[in-house]
């Protein structure tokens, strides 16, 4: 980095480096998924954790949307500058926490404290809407600099992208209120958003909307 | 994904990915084997989880050969759209289970209570039906969408190997079933499975099939 | 490699491994943030690790700029030999050390001892001046080698950049005195190092130094 | 794998895979280094493990070698075949078994007890050999099958590579048998070999050797 001038380069290394980051975190979170201890009733024990799964899907959800949504975004992208590539590493950082928010939650769902709960989804929410307004800062970098596109008339639908899903954050952000009162709830609308958001995806290509 | 219309993108990076999850699930097993504890006896203790060592194997080759399967799948594949992503996330999410799997498995043969490792292992026998028929719904939704193929005359032979996959269902379903006779015995069908696998891949390679 | 005579290799996969060991290294730091255990007070057992996320933030950060001047370096790179490969092994060995520095920092926060977290800041920073070192070391073989570059004209700037991180060592070798002084201060430093970095990265790019 | 005839695959994602089990190998190591517990004697603590460092040398650098060895190998292959493909996974799982073996010899040394350091350095003197086997019947398929290869000249310099690690196994097996008189010169001399090795990689390089 010891040039003079913007210097962009190749957008593959980023690609690989958060593939893998996104790889690991998904796969990290079956370390949250415990195995039955001491003798006898593993069947109810497995099945007394049903919340836990609950979480895991959540947080596998999350990511993988996140992961989508890259991929679609650098798709798009030719070349990265040191901006770019901090802006990415905000991104990693937040998806690398959402392991610790859904041991988080999955632990307060064993212990069954509502208090715990409530503190917990409110963590899985914040790292969430996080996540997020990340990537929207991200792409509204990459709206304004399009040097960095392969093709610069990408720039009207990153935009219309780019704001849908802020329309997309007002769920996420009545979750996050919704965990104080009910926090499995709110879990449950943090599980169920993805799905949403990918089923939208699919009815976009189908030219639905 | 702000696109409207059907929209292609290359292959590459969902192959990455992929090979990403693949990569940390099948290493993740290797936590599944612990190391002896206390002082003395480590010769004894290493031996005594030789049953262990069994679940590792059935586990490592499971992911193996679905990491094969995914990459001769791949190999044909051009393009993917929304829909081969959220399929292949499905895949992926099954595939993240087997380390849980093995551990519960690993777990129940240690604790040494037999109705615990039917439980167990019908879990790892539900794992593996599950990622045998997550595939075959994405082969499946591959030949009715022969755009994402790199040659469309591949739609026949894909066929003709999702169906020899189906039949190759059978001994799983019975390992299912043989679980809850005898646990160790369904373990020892769904470790040698995949060989068997292996070893008929290799046969058609070389022309005897 | 049983050629004799000097051999050269694309440097894809020695970025691929390297990619995988740094994205593994920063996702596996989340580790170390424990989530709250007992029941009841998950807010105040989140609050009051507050240093540990601290040292997760330095250690990511770490890493990431790690990752970015690999990523700038290799970027360059066209071909790789022997001694490349060697000395990369030891940059990755340095940077998958860091989690356990990470890990040692965030117990002794924990503990609260000072004496400990005077040895533990301590052994973080010397892993950061280690990976300072070695990557000096690294790109100091690719200046006197430049048929391993794309353009053998990188060597000027590549040195530029080089001679800059010496400097950039000051603060480290001091964060490292402090440490026996103030450990919470030395670790701050370590922290903001990174972020100092970034930010004179940014202006290099904007042509304002 | 459903068609007829041999089928051959470009080798480019049997690398992807195969650089990323390595990577999350080597950098799963580092979860065998144990933050010091309790108040107080950190110091002591880091120090009074350093035989776990060696341990966690041994295994970073059997890997490292290992990982340079199939990379070396890999430069020179096209295409693969399942048959490849499968003994490849051999590879990879005898790899991903080096951190399990690390942690039974770190574990062996803290605990300090004679008997069960034979056991466990002898098991990882078992894995590092096994591998070099493993290697050994993956080249020798290559040599016998040229259109693998990018260039069918390159079946000479494979065999003598290959028969020069035959050579370089009777350390290993001699290592394996001084396991049984003293443990931790066994030890060393498994940390010393891929040292060794990579020396004579840069002395053949600079056409010495």
């Amino acid at each position: 980095m010891a040039t003079t001038g913007k210097r962009l380069a190749e957008s593959t290394r980023v690609e690989a480096f958060s593939d893998g980051v996104f790889a690991v975190a998904i796969t990290l979170l079956v370390l949250e998924l415990h195995a039955p201890e001491g003798k006898g009733g593993f069947l109810a024990q497995l099945l007394a954790q049903w919340q836990t799964y609950v979480a895991y899907l959540a947080a596998f959800l999350v990511i993988g949307v996140v992961w989508m949504t890259h991929h679609s975004l650098f798709n798009r992208i030719a070349r990265v500058d040191a901006r770019l590539i901090i802006q990415n590493l905000l991104q990693l950082l937040l998806a690398s926490l959402v392991p610790f928010a859904a041991g988080v939650v999955s632990d307060s769902l064993r212990v069954g404290e509502r208090a715990d709960q409530v503190v917990a989804v409110a963590l899985f929410a914040l790292v969430s809407v996080a996540l997020s307004l990340s990537w929207n800062w991200l792409t509204w970098y990459v709206e304004r600099t399009p040097e960095l596109l392969v093709d610069a008339a990408d720039v009207a639908p990153l935009r219309r992208g780019r704001r849908g899903q802020l329309v997309a954050l007002v769920p996420s952000v009545v979750a996050l209120g919704i965990a104080f009162i009910s926090p499995f709830l709110a879990l449950a609308i943090l599980a169920v958003l993805p799905l949403f958001y990918l089923g939208s995806v699919l009815r976009t290509e189908r030219g639905i909307d």
